[in-house]
Protein backbone atom coordinates (compact mmCIF):
# COMPACT_ATOMS: atom_id res chain seq x y z
CA UNK A 1 0.00 0.00 0.00
CA UNK A 2 1.78 3.02 1.27
CA UNK A 3 -0.39 5.48 -0.63
CA UNK A 4 -3.45 6.25 0.42
CA UNK A 5 -1.43 9.52 1.80
CA UNK A 6 1.32 11.15 -0.26
CA UNK A 7 3.73 14.01 0.91
CA UNK A 8 3.97 17.41 -0.66
CA UNK A 9 5.33 20.45 0.16
CA UNK A 10 3.16 23.39 1.23
CA UNK A 11 3.38 26.94 1.35
CA UNK A 12 1.12 27.51 5.20
CA UNK A 13 -0.03 31.08 5.62
CA UNK A 14 -1.37 31.66 8.77
CA UNK A 15 -2.78 34.95 10.68
CA UNK A 16 0.31 36.83 7.84
CA UNK A 17 3.03 34.69 9.11
CA UNK A 18 4.59 31.94 6.49
CA UNK A 19 5.97 28.58 6.46
CA UNK A 20 6.51 25.73 4.29
CA UNK A 21 6.64 22.28 5.16
CA UNK A 22 5.79 18.79 4.01
CA UNK A 23 1.83 18.28 4.11
CA UNK A 24 0.13 14.97 3.79
CA UNK A 25 -2.40 14.70 1.15
CA UNK A 26 -4.75 11.97 0.31
CA UNK A 27 -3.90 9.93 -2.44
CA UNK A 28 -5.79 10.28 -5.58
CA UNK A 29 -5.31 8.38 -8.74
CA UNK A 30 -7.28 6.47 -11.59
CA UNK A 31 -8.23 3.62 -11.34
CA UNK A 32 -9.31 2.02 -14.71
CA UNK A 33 -11.84 -1.30 -14.42
CA UNK A 34 -12.22 -3.80 -16.98
CA UNK A 35 -14.40 -6.81 -17.79
CA UNK A 36 -12.91 -9.20 -19.43
CA UNK A 37 -10.10 -7.27 -20.90
CA UNK A 38 -12.27 -4.49 -22.73
CA UNK A 39 -12.46 -1.25 -20.68
CA UNK A 40 -15.37 -0.99 -18.26
CA UNK A 41 -15.25 2.81 -16.17
CA UNK A 42 -12.53 4.74 -14.97
CA UNK A 43 -12.99 6.26 -11.44
CA UNK A 44 -10.87 8.48 -9.35
CA UNK A 45 -9.79 6.52 -6.19
CA UNK A 46 -7.60 6.40 -3.29
CA UNK A 47 -5.34 2.94 -4.12
CA UNK A 48 -5.79 0.62 -1.66
CA UNK A 49 -8.56 -2.56 -1.73
CA UNK A 50 -8.33 -2.02 -5.17
CA UNK A 51 -10.13 -5.28 -6.26
CA UNK A 52 -13.11 -4.64 -4.04
CA UNK A 53 -13.30 -1.57 -5.19
CA UNK A 54 -13.72 -3.61 -8.85
CA UNK A 55 -16.09 -6.09 -7.24
CA UNK A 56 -18.08 -3.76 -5.13
CA UNK A 57 -18.43 -1.69 -8.34
CA UNK A 58 -20.01 -4.72 -10.26
CA UNK A 59 -22.00 -5.58 -7.57
CA UNK A 60 -23.38 -1.67 -7.59
CA UNK A 61 -23.92 -2.08 -11.88
CA UNK A 62 -25.79 -5.42 -11.71
CA UNK A 63 -23.39 -7.37 -12.70
CA UNK A 64 -22.55 -10.04 -9.59
CA UNK A 65 -24.07 -10.93 -6.56
CA UNK A 66 -21.88 -13.28 -5.31
CA UNK A 67 -18.34 -14.26 -4.97
CA UNK A 68 -18.95 -17.32 -7.38
CA UNK A 69 -19.95 -15.09 -10.24
CA UNK A 70 -16.36 -13.50 -10.65
CA UNK A 71 -13.72 -15.96 -11.65
CA UNK A 72 -10.95 -13.73 -11.44
CA UNK A 73 -9.57 -9.82 -10.51
CA UNK A 74 -5.78 -9.31 -11.63
CA UNK A 75 -3.65 -6.06 -11.98
CA UNK A 76 -2.88 -5.48 -15.74
CA UNK A 77 0.91 -5.10 -16.48
CA UNK A 78 2.12 -1.83 -17.75
CA UNK A 79 -0.46 -0.30 -17.12
CA UNK A 80 0.50 3.69 -16.31
CA UNK A 81 2.61 3.38 -19.79
CA UNK A 82 -0.72 3.59 -21.26
CA UNK A 83 0.03 0.70 -24.04
CA UNK A 84 -2.32 -1.53 -25.02
CA UNK A 85 -0.68 -4.71 -23.15
CA UNK A 86 -2.76 -5.75 -20.78
CA UNK A 87 -3.77 -8.95 -18.12
CA UNK A 88 -0.62 -10.30 -17.71
CA UNK A 89 -0.78 -11.34 -14.09
CA UNK A 90 0.95 -9.26 -11.89
CA UNK A 91 1.38 -9.93 -7.93
CA UNK A 92 0.38 -7.76 -5.56
CA UNK A 93 3.39 -6.76 -4.00
CA UNK A 94 5.57 -6.63 -6.87
CA UNK A 95 6.30 -4.75 -9.89
CA UNK A 96 5.44 -0.89 -10.24
CA UNK A 97 3.18 1.18 -12.19
CA UNK A 98 1.05 -1.23 -12.51
CA UNK A 99 -1.76 -0.57 -10.12
CA UNK A 100 -4.01 1.47 -12.21
CA UNK A 101 -5.94 -1.35 -14.26
CA UNK A 102 -7.89 -3.82 -12.88
CA UNK A 103 -9.40 -6.55 -15.10
CA UNK A 104 -12.31 -8.81 -13.74
CA UNK A 105 -12.72 -12.02 -15.27
CA UNK A 106 -16.66 -13.26 -14.71
CA UNK A 107 -17.26 -16.80 -13.90
CA UNK A 108 -18.17 -19.08 -16.89
CA UNK A 109 -21.96 -18.07 -17.04
CA UNK A 110 -22.27 -14.93 -15.87
CA UNK A 111 -23.55 -12.83 -18.73
CA UNK A 112 -21.43 -9.68 -19.52
CA UNK A 113 -23.31 -6.48 -19.36
CA UNK A 114 -24.28 -4.81 -22.73
CA UNK A 115 -21.69 -2.42 -24.26
CA UNK A 116 -23.30 -1.36 -27.66
CA UNK A 117 -23.03 1.05 -29.41
CA UNK A 118 -26.41 2.43 -27.67
CA UNK A 119 -24.48 2.72 -23.93
CA UNK A 120 -21.66 3.83 -25.86
CA UNK A 121 -21.62 7.35 -23.53
CA UNK A 122 -18.15 8.34 -23.20
CA UNK A 123 -18.11 10.28 -19.90
CA UNK A 124 -19.71 12.20 -17.19
CA UNK A 125 -19.42 13.93 -13.68
CA UNK A 126 -19.54 12.48 -10.73
CA UNK A 127 -22.64 10.33 -11.18
CA UNK A 128 -21.86 6.67 -11.33
CA UNK A 129 -24.55 6.69 -13.91
CA UNK A 130 -22.74 7.91 -16.92
CA UNK A 131 -22.95 4.87 -19.62
CA UNK A 132 -26.57 4.67 -18.91
CA UNK A 133 -27.51 5.22 -22.68
CA UNK A 134 -30.66 6.38 -21.42
CA UNK A 135 -32.97 7.37 -18.42
CA UNK A 136 -34.57 4.36 -17.44
CA UNK A 137 -31.14 2.34 -16.97
CA UNK A 138 -30.55 4.91 -13.82
CA UNK A 139 -31.75 2.59 -11.91
CA UNK A 140 -30.41 -0.91 -11.47
CA UNK A 141 -32.26 -3.87 -10.54
CA UNK A 142 -31.58 -5.02 -7.34
CA UNK A 143 -30.23 -8.92 -6.97
CA UNK A 144 -32.28 -9.26 -4.18
CA UNK A 145 -35.27 -7.48 -2.34
CA UNK A 146 -34.76 -5.75 0.81
CA UNK A 147 -34.83 -8.75 3.15
CA UNK A 148 -34.73 -8.34 6.22
CA UNK A 149 -36.86 -10.79 8.08
CA UNK A 150 -37.61 -9.95 10.69
CA UNK A 151 -36.76 -6.46 10.00
CA UNK A 152 -33.72 -4.99 11.87
CA UNK A 153 -34.49 -2.77 14.34
CA UNK A 154 -32.40 0.30 15.74
CA UNK A 155 -32.53 2.02 18.61
CA UNK A 156 -31.92 5.92 17.83
CA UNK A 157 -29.80 6.20 20.81
CA UNK A 158 -27.74 3.52 19.16
CA UNK A 159 -27.37 5.23 15.69
CA UNK A 160 -26.30 8.48 17.37
CA UNK A 161 -23.20 7.45 18.65
CA UNK A 162 -22.40 6.06 15.18
CA UNK A 163 -20.77 8.75 13.64
CA UNK A 164 -18.21 8.83 17.05
CA UNK A 165 -17.53 5.36 16.55
CA UNK A 166 -17.05 5.58 12.59
CA UNK A 167 -14.69 8.89 13.34
CA UNK A 168 -12.74 7.40 15.82
CA UNK A 169 -12.23 4.43 13.99
CA UNK A 170 -11.00 6.64 10.50
CA UNK A 171 -7.12 6.16 9.98
CA UNK A 172 -6.20 8.66 7.16
CA UNK A 173 -8.53 11.41 7.72
CA UNK A 174 -7.06 13.18 10.60
CA UNK A 175 -4.01 13.26 8.54
CA UNK A 176 -5.55 14.74 5.56
CA UNK A 177 -8.99 15.95 6.24
CA UNK A 178 -9.86 14.40 2.55
CA UNK A 179 -11.61 11.14 2.88
CA UNK A 180 -14.89 10.38 2.79
CA UNK A 181 -15.99 7.38 5.04
CA UNK A 182 -17.99 4.39 4.61
CA UNK A 183 -19.04 2.09 8.06
CA UNK A 184 -20.99 -0.78 8.06
CA UNK A 185 -22.30 -1.92 11.34
CA UNK A 186 -24.69 -5.27 12.72
CA UNK A 187 -27.41 -3.94 14.67
CA UNK A 188 -25.57 -3.86 17.37
CA UNK A 189 -23.99 -1.18 16.85
CA UNK A 190 -20.38 -2.95 16.31
CA UNK A 191 -18.15 -1.80 13.29
CA UNK A 192 -17.98 -4.12 11.07
CA UNK A 193 -15.77 -2.61 8.12
CA UNK A 194 -14.72 0.40 7.49
CA UNK A 195 -13.52 1.82 4.09
CA UNK A 196 -11.75 5.72 2.91
CA UNK A 197 -11.52 7.20 -0.18
CA UNK A 198 -11.69 10.40 -1.90
CA UNK A 199 -14.90 9.40 -3.64
CA UNK A 200 -17.60 8.43 -1.17
CA UNK A 201 -19.03 6.02 -4.03
CA UNK A 202 -15.43 3.80 -4.10
CA UNK A 203 -15.51 3.88 0.27
CA UNK A 204 -18.79 2.24 -0.30
CA UNK A 205 -18.33 -0.22 -3.12
CA UNK A 206 -15.02 -1.19 -1.65
CA UNK A 207 -17.59 -2.20 1.31
CA UNK A 208 -19.44 -4.24 -0.86
CA UNK A 209 -17.17 -5.68 -2.68
CA UNK A 210 -15.54 -7.62 0.11
CA UNK A 211 -18.73 -8.16 1.45
CA UNK A 212 -19.31 -10.05 -1.94
CA UNK A 213 -15.08 -11.40 -1.57
CA UNK A 214 -16.71 -12.88 1.41
CA UNK A 215 -19.48 -14.00 0.71
CA UNK A 216 -21.84 -11.76 2.95
CA UNK A 217 -24.18 -10.43 0.22
CA UNK A 218 -26.88 -9.58 0.71
CA UNK A 219 -26.20 -7.63 4.08
CA UNK A 220 -29.54 -8.01 5.03
CA UNK A 221 -28.75 -7.26 8.48
CA UNK A 222 -26.39 -4.34 8.48
CA UNK A 223 -26.32 -0.45 8.66
CA UNK A 224 -24.37 1.63 5.84
CA UNK A 225 -23.26 5.16 7.77
CA UNK A 226 -21.35 7.14 5.45
CA UNK A 227 -19.76 10.42 6.03
CA UNK A 228 -21.48 13.02 3.94
CA UNK A 229 -24.25 13.38 2.45
CA UNK A 230 -26.55 10.60 0.88
CA UNK A 231 -26.71 11.01 -2.76
CA UNK A 232 -29.53 8.76 -4.96
CA UNK A 233 -25.99 6.75 -5.55
CA UNK A 234 -25.29 6.13 -2.83
CA UNK A 235 -28.72 4.61 -1.97
CA UNK A 236 -28.92 2.82 -4.92
CA UNK A 237 -25.55 1.22 -3.72
CA UNK A 238 -27.49 0.18 -0.29
CA UNK A 239 -30.17 -1.48 -2.04
CA UNK A 240 -27.85 -3.03 -4.84
CA UNK A 241 -26.21 -5.00 -1.24
CA UNK A 242 -30.06 -5.92 0.30
CA UNK A 243 -28.76 -3.45 3.12
CA UNK A 244 -31.42 -2.08 5.17
CA UNK A 245 -30.36 1.14 6.42
CA UNK A 246 -28.42 3.98 5.25
CA UNK A 247 -27.52 6.81 7.55
CA UNK A 248 -25.34 9.95 6.47
CA UNK A 249 -24.23 12.62 8.42
CA UNK A 250 -25.51 15.10 6.23
CA UNK A 251 -28.47 16.05 4.08
CA UNK A 252 -29.45 13.34 1.84
CA UNK A 253 -31.34 14.73 -1.85
CA UNK A 254 -34.65 14.20 -2.97
CA UNK A 255 -33.77 11.36 -5.20
CA UNK A 256 -32.40 9.29 -2.38
CA UNK A 257 -35.64 9.55 -0.31
CA UNK A 258 -37.78 8.76 -3.39
CA UNK A 259 -35.28 5.91 -4.00
CA UNK A 260 -35.59 4.54 -0.09
CA UNK A 261 -39.06 5.29 -0.05
CA UNK A 262 -40.27 2.61 -3.15
CA UNK A 263 -37.69 0.21 -2.36
CA UNK A 264 -38.48 0.19 1.81
CA UNK A 265 -34.60 1.48 2.61
CA UNK A 266 -34.59 2.91 5.88
CA UNK A 267 -33.44 6.58 5.29
CA UNK A 268 -31.56 8.76 8.36
CA UNK A 269 -30.26 11.81 7.36
CA UNK A 270 -28.58 14.53 9.15
CA UNK A 271 -27.44 11.95 11.96
CA UNK A 272 -25.85 14.19 14.42
CA UNK A 273 -25.18 15.34 17.95
CA UNK A 274 -27.66 12.84 18.63
CA UNK A 275 -30.21 14.18 16.11
CA UNK A 276 -31.80 12.75 13.28
CA UNK A 277 -34.01 12.98 10.36
CA UNK A 278 -35.82 9.89 9.12
CA UNK A 279 -37.13 10.09 5.71
CA UNK A 280 -37.98 6.89 5.18
CA UNK A 281 -38.40 3.51 6.40
CA UNK A 282 -39.36 4.29 10.03
CA UNK A 283 -40.46 1.12 11.06
CA UNK A 284 -36.76 -0.14 11.45
CA UNK A 285 -36.21 2.42 13.89
CA UNK A 286 -37.30 1.59 17.42
CA UNK A 287 -39.18 4.57 18.54
CA UNK A 288 -41.00 2.63 21.23
CA UNK A 289 -39.47 5.17 23.85
CA UNK A 290 -39.11 8.07 22.07
CA UNK A 291 -43.33 7.95 21.56
CA UNK A 292 -43.95 7.54 25.73
CA UNK A 293 -41.76 10.40 25.94
CA UNK A 294 -43.96 12.48 24.26
CA UNK A 295 -43.80 15.40 21.46
CA UNK A 296 -41.37 17.90 20.64
CA UNK A 297 -41.26 19.61 23.96
CA UNK A 298 -39.05 17.41 25.80
CA UNK B 1 -37.25 26.76 -12.11
CA UNK B 2 -38.84 25.73 -8.89
CA UNK B 3 -37.18 22.10 -8.55
CA UNK B 4 -33.92 22.78 -7.05
CA UNK B 5 -35.88 22.19 -3.90
CA UNK B 6 -37.77 20.00 -2.97
CA UNK B 7 -40.17 18.99 0.04
CA UNK B 8 -40.59 15.53 1.59
CA UNK B 9 -41.88 14.64 5.07
CA UNK B 10 -39.24 13.78 7.63
CA UNK B 11 -39.47 12.04 11.41
CA UNK B 12 -37.19 14.15 13.46
CA UNK B 13 -35.92 12.93 16.31
CA UNK B 14 -34.18 15.30 18.81
CA UNK B 15 -33.26 14.09 22.21
CA UNK B 16 -35.90 11.60 22.44
CA UNK B 17 -38.58 13.17 21.35
CA UNK B 18 -40.41 12.77 17.62
CA UNK B 19 -41.90 15.50 15.76
CA UNK B 20 -43.32 15.14 12.19
CA UNK B 21 -42.80 17.94 9.65
CA UNK B 22 -42.08 19.05 5.81
CA UNK B 23 -38.05 19.07 5.20
CA UNK B 24 -36.82 20.94 2.68
CA UNK B 25 -34.10 19.05 0.12
CA UNK B 26 -32.05 19.31 -2.45
CA UNK B 27 -33.24 18.56 -5.55
CA UNK B 28 -31.15 15.77 -7.52
CA UNK B 29 -32.24 14.36 -10.81
CA UNK B 30 -30.24 12.52 -13.71
CA UNK B 31 -29.51 15.23 -16.62
CA UNK B 32 -28.60 13.14 -19.69
CA UNK B 33 -26.53 14.96 -22.12
CA UNK B 34 -26.45 14.50 -25.80
CA UNK B 35 -24.52 15.38 -28.18
CA UNK B 36 -25.86 15.46 -32.06
CA UNK B 37 -28.53 13.32 -30.81
CA UNK B 38 -26.89 10.95 -29.39
CA UNK B 39 -26.52 10.07 -25.88
CA UNK B 40 -22.63 10.96 -24.20
CA UNK B 41 -23.27 11.58 -20.30
CA UNK B 42 -25.65 11.17 -17.62
CA UNK B 43 -25.02 13.52 -14.79
CA UNK B 44 -27.32 13.44 -11.37
CA UNK B 45 -27.45 17.44 -11.59
CA UNK B 46 -29.79 19.85 -9.46
CA UNK B 47 -32.24 20.86 -12.03
CA UNK B 48 -31.65 24.57 -13.36
CA UNK B 49 -28.50 25.82 -15.29
CA UNK B 50 -29.11 22.74 -17.32
CA UNK B 51 -27.59 24.45 -20.72
CA UNK B 52 -24.93 25.83 -19.04
CA UNK B 53 -24.12 22.53 -17.34
CA UNK B 54 -24.08 21.02 -20.54
CA UNK B 55 -21.94 23.99 -22.13
CA UNK B 56 -19.65 23.19 -19.43
CA UNK B 57 -19.09 19.62 -19.28
CA UNK B 58 -18.43 20.36 -23.16
CA UNK B 59 -15.61 22.61 -22.39
CA UNK B 60 -14.41 20.38 -19.67
CA UNK B 61 -14.14 17.36 -21.86
CA UNK B 62 -12.10 19.57 -24.82
CA UNK B 63 -14.94 19.52 -27.06
CA UNK B 64 -15.68 23.09 -27.51
CA UNK B 65 -14.22 26.33 -26.38
CA UNK B 66 -16.21 29.16 -27.60
CA UNK B 67 -19.71 30.21 -27.38
CA UNK B 68 -19.69 29.40 -31.17
CA UNK B 69 -18.64 26.28 -31.41
CA UNK B 70 -21.97 25.56 -29.90
CA UNK B 71 -25.11 25.81 -32.51
CA UNK B 72 -27.88 25.20 -30.44
CA UNK B 73 -29.20 23.48 -26.89
CA UNK B 74 -32.73 22.06 -26.63
CA UNK B 75 -34.52 20.00 -24.10
CA UNK B 76 -36.01 17.17 -25.94
CA UNK B 77 -39.20 15.71 -25.80
CA UNK B 78 -41.08 13.25 -23.75
CA UNK B 79 -37.32 12.85 -21.75
CA UNK B 80 -38.88 11.03 -18.71
CA UNK B 81 -40.60 8.44 -20.59
CA UNK B 82 -37.68 7.10 -22.13
CA UNK B 83 -38.79 6.65 -25.07
CA UNK B 84 -36.53 6.85 -27.90
CA UNK B 85 -38.08 9.91 -29.25
CA UNK B 86 -36.11 13.11 -29.34
CA UNK B 87 -34.92 16.24 -30.39
CA UNK B 88 -38.39 17.97 -31.26
CA UNK B 89 -38.11 21.33 -29.35
CA UNK B 90 -39.08 21.80 -26.45
CA UNK B 91 -39.96 25.72 -25.23
CA UNK B 92 -38.16 26.30 -21.81
CA UNK B 93 -40.96 27.37 -20.40
CA UNK B 94 -43.62 24.82 -21.47
CA UNK B 95 -44.10 21.11 -21.47
CA UNK B 96 -43.54 18.45 -18.35
CA UNK B 97 -41.34 15.68 -18.11
CA UNK B 98 -39.01 16.96 -20.43
CA UNK B 99 -36.18 18.56 -18.48
CA UNK B 100 -34.03 15.71 -18.32
CA UNK B 101 -32.55 15.16 -21.13
CA UNK B 102 -30.69 18.11 -23.24
CA UNK B 103 -29.43 17.97 -26.70
CA UNK B 104 -26.35 20.01 -27.95
CA UNK B 105 -25.54 20.48 -31.56
CA UNK B 106 -22.40 21.50 -32.81
CA UNK B 107 -21.67 24.04 -35.07
CA UNK B 108 -20.42 23.40 -38.50
CA UNK B 109 -16.60 22.45 -38.20
CA UNK B 110 -16.51 21.62 -34.52
CA UNK B 111 -15.30 17.81 -34.77
CA UNK B 112 -17.37 15.38 -32.77
CA UNK B 113 -15.40 13.68 -29.82
CA UNK B 114 -14.55 10.50 -30.72
CA UNK B 115 -17.63 7.80 -29.25
CA UNK B 116 -16.31 4.66 -30.49
CA UNK B 117 -16.04 1.13 -29.43
CA UNK B 118 -12.76 2.10 -28.29
CA UNK B 119 -14.56 4.84 -25.90
CA UNK B 120 -17.25 2.49 -24.82
CA UNK B 121 -16.71 2.70 -21.60
CA UNK B 122 -20.41 2.44 -19.91
CA UNK B 123 -20.15 3.53 -16.43
CA UNK B 124 -18.01 5.28 -13.44
CA UNK B 125 -18.14 6.57 -9.89
CA UNK B 126 -18.22 10.19 -9.02
CA UNK B 127 -15.39 10.89 -11.89
CA UNK B 128 -15.85 12.67 -14.28
CA UNK B 129 -13.62 10.84 -16.16
CA UNK B 130 -15.36 7.67 -17.15
CA UNK B 131 -15.77 6.84 -20.45
CA UNK B 132 -12.53 7.41 -21.33
CA UNK B 133 -10.90 4.07 -22.42
CA UNK B 134 -7.36 4.65 -21.30
CA UNK B 135 -5.25 7.01 -18.79
CA UNK B 136 -4.29 8.46 -21.15
CA UNK B 137 -7.03 10.46 -21.70
CA UNK B 138 -7.99 10.95 -18.39
CA UNK B 139 -5.76 14.57 -19.04
CA UNK B 140 -7.98 16.28 -21.33
CA UNK B 141 -6.38 18.64 -23.91
CA UNK B 142 -6.76 22.24 -22.59
CA UNK B 143 -8.07 24.81 -25.27
CA UNK B 144 -5.50 27.25 -23.72
CA UNK B 145 -2.55 27.34 -21.74
CA UNK B 146 -3.32 29.30 -18.41
CA UNK B 147 -2.45 32.71 -19.76
CA UNK B 148 -2.96 35.56 -17.25
CA UNK B 149 0.13 38.03 -18.24
CA UNK B 150 0.89 39.62 -16.14
CA UNK B 151 -0.22 36.78 -13.67
CA UNK B 152 -3.40 37.65 -11.20
CA UNK B 153 -1.90 38.49 -8.11
CA UNK B 154 -4.25 38.06 -5.12
CA UNK B 155 -2.99 39.46 -1.27
CA UNK B 156 -3.98 36.35 0.78
CA UNK B 157 -6.42 38.69 3.12
CA UNK B 158 -8.60 38.89 0.14
CA UNK B 159 -8.29 35.20 -0.60
CA UNK B 160 -9.51 34.76 3.72
CA UNK B 161 -12.87 36.47 2.96
CA UNK B 162 -14.12 34.65 -0.35
CA UNK B 163 -15.46 32.10 1.67
CA UNK B 164 -17.56 34.28 3.62
CA UNK B 165 -18.32 36.27 0.73
CA UNK B 166 -19.62 32.57 -1.19
CA UNK B 167 -21.50 31.42 1.66
CA UNK B 168 -23.54 34.46 1.92
CA UNK B 169 -24.36 34.25 -1.57
CA UNK B 170 -25.53 30.46 -0.72
CA UNK B 171 -29.09 30.25 -1.08
CA UNK B 172 -30.50 26.95 -1.26
CA UNK B 173 -27.86 25.97 1.05
CA UNK B 174 -29.25 26.75 4.21
CA UNK B 175 -32.32 25.51 3.56
CA UNK B 176 -31.08 21.82 2.68
CA UNK B 177 -27.22 21.56 3.96
CA UNK B 178 -26.95 19.82 0.68
CA UNK B 179 -25.51 21.76 -1.94
CA UNK B 180 -21.97 22.54 -3.14
CA UNK B 181 -21.17 25.66 -4.60
CA UNK B 182 -18.55 26.74 -6.96
CA UNK B 183 -18.06 30.72 -7.02
CA UNK B 184 -16.02 33.02 -9.50
CA UNK B 185 -14.34 36.30 -8.50
CA UNK B 186 -12.55 38.88 -9.68
CA UNK B 187 -9.02 39.41 -8.38
CA UNK B 188 -10.26 42.17 -6.53
CA UNK B 189 -12.64 39.91 -4.54
CA UNK B 190 -16.08 40.83 -6.50
CA UNK B 191 -18.49 37.86 -6.92
CA UNK B 192 -18.69 37.06 -10.16
CA UNK B 193 -21.07 34.10 -10.46
CA UNK B 194 -22.46 31.58 -8.10
CA UNK B 195 -23.63 28.04 -8.80
CA UNK B 196 -25.31 25.37 -6.63
CA UNK B 197 -25.72 21.72 -6.74
CA UNK B 198 -25.89 18.22 -5.10
CA UNK B 199 -22.69 17.63 -7.20
CA UNK B 200 -19.39 19.75 -6.83
CA UNK B 201 -18.52 19.30 -10.72
CA UNK B 202 -21.89 20.09 -12.01
CA UNK B 203 -21.25 23.40 -9.86
CA UNK B 204 -18.28 24.00 -11.77
CA UNK B 205 -19.54 23.08 -15.05
CA UNK B 206 -22.41 25.19 -14.96
CA UNK B 207 -20.12 28.36 -13.94
CA UNK B 208 -18.02 27.66 -17.07
CA UNK B 209 -20.94 26.78 -19.38
CA UNK B 210 -22.25 30.49 -18.82
CA UNK B 211 -18.78 31.76 -19.17
CA UNK B 212 -19.29 29.80 -22.30
CA UNK B 213 -22.42 31.38 -23.52
CA UNK B 214 -21.30 34.94 -22.98
CA UNK B 215 -18.25 34.72 -24.50
CA UNK B 216 -15.75 35.27 -21.27
CA UNK B 217 -13.42 31.73 -22.16
CA UNK B 218 -10.41 31.78 -21.29
CA UNK B 219 -11.48 32.77 -17.71
CA UNK B 220 -7.85 34.20 -17.18
CA UNK B 221 -8.65 36.68 -14.80
CA UNK B 222 -10.77 35.15 -12.49
CA UNK B 223 -10.62 32.94 -9.10
CA UNK B 224 -12.58 30.22 -8.85
CA UNK B 225 -13.78 29.10 -5.14
CA UNK B 226 -15.27 25.70 -4.38
CA UNK B 227 -17.11 24.61 -0.68
CA UNK B 228 -15.50 21.64 -0.91
CA UNK B 229 -12.30 19.77 -1.52
CA UNK B 230 -10.39 19.95 -4.49
CA UNK B 231 -9.63 16.83 -6.55
CA UNK B 232 -8.18 16.08 -9.83
CA UNK B 233 -11.27 16.45 -11.27
CA UNK B 234 -11.99 20.20 -10.43
CA UNK B 235 -8.73 21.44 -10.88
CA UNK B 236 -8.54 20.23 -14.04
CA UNK B 237 -11.75 21.92 -15.13
CA UNK B 238 -9.87 25.16 -13.76
CA UNK B 239 -7.54 24.28 -16.54
CA UNK B 240 -9.94 23.70 -19.31
CA UNK B 241 -11.39 27.22 -18.67
CA UNK B 242 -7.96 28.71 -18.40
CA UNK B 243 -8.77 29.80 -14.48
CA UNK B 244 -5.59 31.19 -12.84
CA UNK B 245 -6.38 30.51 -9.53
CA UNK B 246 -8.73 27.50 -7.64
CA UNK B 247 -9.26 27.77 -4.11
CA UNK B 248 -11.29 24.95 -1.80
CA UNK B 249 -11.94 25.68 1.42
CA UNK B 250 -11.30 21.90 2.28
CA UNK B 251 -8.45 19.49 1.17
CA UNK B 252 -7.03 18.90 -2.36
CA UNK B 253 -5.87 15.24 -3.14
CA UNK B 254 -2.43 14.07 -4.22
CA UNK B 255 -3.34 14.60 -8.50
CA UNK B 256 -4.65 17.84 -7.86
CA UNK B 257 -1.17 19.43 -6.19
CA UNK B 258 -0.03 17.60 -9.24
CA UNK B 259 -1.89 19.26 -11.98
CA UNK B 260 -1.91 21.91 -10.79
CA UNK B 261 1.84 22.56 -10.45
CA UNK B 262 2.28 20.60 -13.63
CA UNK B 263 -0.09 23.48 -15.66
CA UNK B 264 0.78 26.19 -13.54
CA UNK B 265 -2.81 26.71 -11.85
CA UNK B 266 -2.30 28.29 -8.56
CA UNK B 267 -3.82 25.90 -6.10
CA UNK B 268 -4.75 27.21 -2.40
CA UNK B 269 -6.57 24.72 -0.13
CA UNK B 270 -7.94 24.82 3.88
CA UNK B 271 -9.21 28.47 2.86
CA UNK B 272 -10.79 28.69 6.19
CA UNK B 273 -10.39 31.39 9.41
CA UNK B 274 -8.16 33.20 7.85
CA UNK B 275 -5.60 30.42 6.84
CA UNK B 276 -4.93 28.64 3.93
CA UNK B 277 -2.53 26.43 2.35
CA UNK B 278 -0.87 27.02 -0.90
CA UNK B 279 0.15 24.31 -2.28
CA UNK B 280 1.22 25.02 -6.30
CA UNK B 281 1.30 28.61 -8.06
CA UNK B 282 2.46 30.67 -5.20
CA UNK B 283 3.59 33.47 -7.48
CA UNK B 284 -0.46 34.81 -7.70
CA UNK B 285 -0.45 34.81 -4.25
CA UNK B 286 1.11 38.70 -3.25
CA UNK B 287 3.12 37.67 0.03
CA UNK B 288 4.97 41.11 0.67
CA UNK B 289 3.18 41.68 3.73
CA UNK B 290 3.82 39.02 4.72
CA UNK B 291 7.31 38.01 4.09
CA UNK B 292 7.65 41.22 6.40
CA UNK B 293 6.16 40.12 9.17
CA UNK B 294 8.41 37.25 9.46
CA UNK B 295 7.74 33.51 10.20
CA UNK B 296 5.68 31.30 11.96
CA UNK B 297 6.40 32.86 15.69
CA UNK B 298 3.96 35.62 14.75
Amino acid sequence: MGRVTERRRVLRIRGGALSTRPDTLVAEEPLEIRLGGKPLAITMRTPGDDFALAAGFLVSEGVVGRASDVANIVYCAGATRGGPSRSSEVESGGGSNTYNIVDVQLAPGVPLPEITLERNVYTTSSCGLCGKASLDAVRTTAWWPIADTPPVRVAPELLAILPDRLRAAQRVFDRTGGLHAAGLFSPEGELLDLREDVGRHNAVDKLIGRALQSGELPLSRSILLVSGRASFELAQKAVMAGIPLLAAVSAPSSLAVDLAAETGLTLVGFLRGGSMNVYAGEHRLDLHAEAMAGGPAR
